[in-house]
């Protein structure tokens, strides 16, 4: 089969690997049709992760269909449409237990393009298969679908429900790249008072206040200046950090009000300062985590009904095979304009068709 | 009457002020029977706390007897034995709405020996009194009520119920002073696995241990590598930082496990590191605090019922004007093996013998 193998810092290549194969009873291998690029693809590319060793298929989000399951799945069989979540689970596990997936101690958490073979591909060995993808309703777009590995349960779970969103609140998102367009997007389903997009790119501003958000900070205003005019000096009750270095995790600790929420999402490969001469006495409570896919089922219950915003998100679209093309555009957003890029997609809709 | 007052950075005495009197209808006037000394008086005193300006009289804890109160104070009146809590709060603005009394816009929080005179002297005005101060039970003793002015429930709001201290958890105490102390004692309440203590100071160890530490790191041994072998190599559940140096606080970053949690109750002069490289995928929370006093009456309940192990932290005690020599005892703890210094105390046991 063909897959986008990563060969080293810099070097990478769209080219023909041998078929995954059943290895462990639990398996199942999936027929990739859609699949997109993260953020954190880039960073293994540039050498940022390295655990991931040379050789390794990367991609860690998918919309597929099961072509053969090990003899111990259950809950899904061949010619099954999935979602192939980005974090995979023994299910056994003391963290499996405690709903914390992404924690898995037995082999899961985030493995796909990482520690073993990832997504973008033909096809992917999906270890723990019951607890590690997610049946599909027919009628549920693959692009909207494919959203749902990564992106939405992590903003969702690590920014959302980790900072405490709740009816009323000032929440502040740093960063408008797309896990913090879908952070604003899922802080909407608790009725904010009001959501301020922080970002550089006006483009990304833009795409934010589509997405819900209510103010932006102008250019020449600081972000601090604004969220204090707007709360009457107190501080936004929840920031969510969706960028990843030093100095956007240190702006929000300096807008986060006393008692309020610093929810740290964006993946750092440095150390930040942790300005804990101001912060004793603030009641801040600062929370990282890595997603652990336990909200997973209900969004795509919300995007199936159309309660999510995932299409907007989708700026372009390539064939499978034009991998390395679409992480050339995505990897130049700046200039591209690129948020999410998604790759295949009619393979599944014929699935979908023939499931009706 | 006399009083002990700062005069900037390394200067005090114990002099004669004038008397406070009533300047709001929700003041009252405390005779002050007994009086103890914070970590947080040596950091003034040093000149770390650069709100406080010279000419203030220090002190944020004390029991004593009403003596005058203002118009609008309802629920005590002159005769009655009260805690002296060491947060004010006024109870109408948003935070003291919420229970966070620590955090009042209007005038409250933190202000006792800070931003206006405190009660290391014979007299003290309370403002707001009725959510300021505390009746006392009549057989309770003053030396075990002042513990409850802040450290008792500093140590239980800011580390134990911040920390989320469960049933079964591991729990570890970085820093076995007075507050340290307190936040073992508390975390015995909610019936952790164990609670391990760590120190530099074996006497304060050995209190750790009458106080109910199950374990402290011997020497030699890390504290990471203790954490480690007991608990699996999964790290601590909940790790309360009671020192207040960026070293300390950054070992605790190191023991806690995924899911876990850091409480900070250390008074921090200093910004810390924060490994975020390492910790954004942990799901960890880290929580800062000032007290809120809410636990307050809850833990006078408990302390007047012989549940909490008050008396034992007290090491040393003085008549009321001994304060230089008591501040001085309190300064050289690894000389004196001071934990709590108490002050005056014969005055009270009077009034409570009276009101039986």
């Amino acid at each position: 089969m063909k897959a986008f193998v990563f060969h080293g810092a810099g070097q990478s290549a769209w080219e023909e690997v041998p078929d995954p194969a059943i290895k462990e009873p639990t398996d199942a291998i999936v027929r990739v049709g859609t699949v997109t690029i993260c953020g954190t693809d880039l960073h293994i590319l540039k050498g940022d992760v390295p655990e991931v060793r040379p050789g390794t298929v990367l991609g860690h989000e998918a919309v597929g269909e099961i072509v053969e399951t090990g003899s111990d799945v259950r809950t899904v069989r061949p010619d099954d449409r999935v979602l192939v979540s980005c974090i995979s689970a023994c299910g056994r596990c003391v963290y499996c237990r405690q709903g914390t997936y992404g924690q898995c101690r037995d082999g899961g958490g985030w493995i796909l393009g990482h520690l073993i073979d990832g997504t973008q591909a033909e096809y992917v060995r999906v270890p723990y298969a019951d607890l590690s993808v997610h049946p599909l309703p027919a009628t549920m777009d693959s692009k909207d679908a494919v959203l749902l590995a990564d992106i939405f349960p992590t903003s969702y779970e690590v920014g959302v429900l980790n900072g405490r969103v709740r009816p009323g609140d000032t929440v502040v998102v740093v960063g408008a790249g797309p896990i913090g367009l879908a952070a604003i997007a899922t802080a909407r389903l608790l009725s904010p008072e009001r959501i301020v997009a922080v970002d550089l790119a006006a483009a990304r501003l833009e795409a934010a206040r589509k997405l819900g958000a209510d103010a932006v900070a102008d250019p020449g205003e600081t972000p601090e200046q604004l969220i204090a005019d707007l709360t009457d000096g107190l501080g936004a009750d929840v920031v969510i950090e969706a960028v990843g270095v030093p100095e956007s995790f240190e702006l929000c600790t300096r807008m986060v009000r006393p008692g309020g929420h610093v929810a740290n999402v964006g993946v750092h490969g440095a150390p930040a300062t942790l300005h804990l001469e101001d912060l004793w006495i603030k009641n801040v409570t600062i929370t990282t985590g890595l997603v652990d896919t336990y909200s997973t089922p209900t969004l795509l219950r919300m995007a199936a009904a159309g309660r999510l915003p995932t299409t907007q998100l989708v700026t372009h679209t390539f064939p499978l095979d034009h991998m390395e093309e679409a992480y050339d555009v995505f990897a130049h957003a700046a200039d591209t304009g690129a948020l999410k890029v998604v790759l295949g997609g009619a393979q599944h809709e014929t699935v979908a068709v023939r499931a009706i």
